[in-house]
């Protein structure tokens, strides 16, 4: 399908994306790019990569397909460094959560002729690194191209392609609407997650132990989407601030909703709300983006 | 261990009781009393009690062990049903979340001399009924105890000692704390978690189902917390009430001191907060209250 395809960032899926491609056979070589010297060699090491150095120009050079997974905090470094290496034949995209910002800083700085086609893989853990990574991380998960207006046709088409070999479901749409979708479908659960483990540890210090044991009441399950990579999240939340902020504003008003329900003893009303609530597992139970196990299948 | 237990409301906890009971055989007779007809013909039909009615006095009548597992707002209606079926002889317990109220409620209705020692199983998943329960639901949990001051010592220990049985660990304090370290690892992620999904619902009128489909990005882990069952957890909070509001008032605080520094794009202050949070999830996993499989092995 491809080349050469470099990827800039073997982290979670940096790698995973490296490790799907030599599995479907998609590229002839495959490099990568990092700024720590135990990364490009690790990725080596584990023969997910043919080549990788921290020469970012030089794996860069010649790559049809470039895939940027580094935190969005880095793009513009990453731009700057690799703008000369593009040409008329090289596909652009990245992996990253929020768009609408980013989609306008690349574009300023790249020749007019390079299809730059964003990503955004739904798909992940909480856990960081190449050797977290694993081939099948996107099957069955949703990818959402928001394709630059200058993009070609055949390129988009090609990107689209490859993301359904690797086995995503594919949608196209606007980055400013994807940015506040995704702030409600996944950058405001994080943060609310981070949130909350970050009110219990500050009564922690309190209580002791007392939180850490007595976490399986529900709280552990905030814990594990609180322990997704800091540097990847601090970078979302600022790049989507207004969506989020936004977000946390009808949040809050909800929550002061409950409260005031509670505090009134009000049954119905939270019975009513509760019911609500439940349907919606179901519904996505049935479209096939979470498994039916009770508890996760940790049972 | 016992002669006769008898369990009052049969759902996921009742039933995994029954089960765990008849399997490490731990009762001559184990009988339930459901509200239901369909219940209480369910739990014979699943072979997990040896008889069940809705005649809850004929139930309880000469049990040594009765444990109520129904919603909160159910005690009171149960406790002056079988208060004259208790005897010198006979331990009550219950499985509820919340323990200060009802602790008050139950004895001022009780005989002086029946050992009253509310247990409180720190487990479930997000399913109800008879037929979502399993035996060892109870394994490797925490199970606190908060006896009443005229509970027999030779009672509580042999509570103790059942709880050990079916693989809980177990640990003796009072209500009220009780309630304040459960209103932060349960009470409140509960809460959380109906509500980031009930804010999400109020959006999805307007964006179709566009939730569902890219719920993989984190709000489908809230999606399950929040397909609780809606009468246990309406209850919850309502019995919980001043812990929950107090709760509540600390997490808006942090989640608008969250935001401020979002909105002031201080990323030094959000990656220290998100390092720390990371932290914590090692804790518990270390402390064999979740597994390590990264995405809860759905990966």
């Amino acid at each position: 399908m491809f080349r050469k395809v470099c990827i800039v960032g073997c982290g979670l899926i940096g790698s995973s994306l490296a490790r799907a491609i030599k599995k479907k056979n998609l590229a002839k070589k495959i490099v990568s790019s990092n700024r720590s010297k135990a990364t490009n060699e690790k990725v080596i090491e584990l023969k997910i990569v043919d080549e990788s150095s921290s020469d970012i120009k030089k794996m860069a050079e010649g790559a049809d397909l470039i895939i940027i997974s580094t935190p969005l905090s880095s793009y513009k470094d990453v731009i700057l460094k690799i703008k000369d290496c593009l040409n008329s034949e090289t596909i652009l995209t990245d992996v990253g959560s929020v768009k609408e910002k980013i989609m306008n800083l690349v574009e300023k700085n790249i020749p007019e002729n390079i299809s730059w086609i964003p990503s955004h893989p739904i798909a992940g853990t909480e856990e960081s690194g190449p050797e977290a990574g694993f081939s099948n991380l996107f099957e069955n998960r949703w990818c959402i191209l928001t394709p630059n207006k200058k993009a070609k046709e055949k390129d988009i088409n090609l990107l689209k392609k490859f993301w359904e070999t690797i086995g995503s479901k594919v949608d196209i749409m606007e980055a400013k609407q994807h940015d506040y979708i995704l702030s409600i479908t996944s950058h405001i659960p994080h943060l609310i997650a981070y949130n909350i483990v970050n009110t219990s540890l500050n009564i922690q210090e309190e209580k002791e132990s007392a939180i850490v044991k007595y976490s399986a009441g529900g709280l552990r399950d905030f814990t594990r989407i609180a322990a997704s990579n800091p540097v990847m999240w601090r970078d979302i939340f600022i790049q989507n601030k207004n969506n989020t902020s936004n977000m946390i504003d009808k949040f809050i008003n909800n929550l002061k909703d409950l409260k005031k329900a509670i505090e009134n003893e009000d049954e119905e009303k939270l019975e009513k709300i509760f019911e609500k609530t439940k349907k919606i597992r179901k519904d996505i139970v049935a479209a096939g983006q979470d498994i039916e196990k009770p508890n996760f299948g940790r049972k």
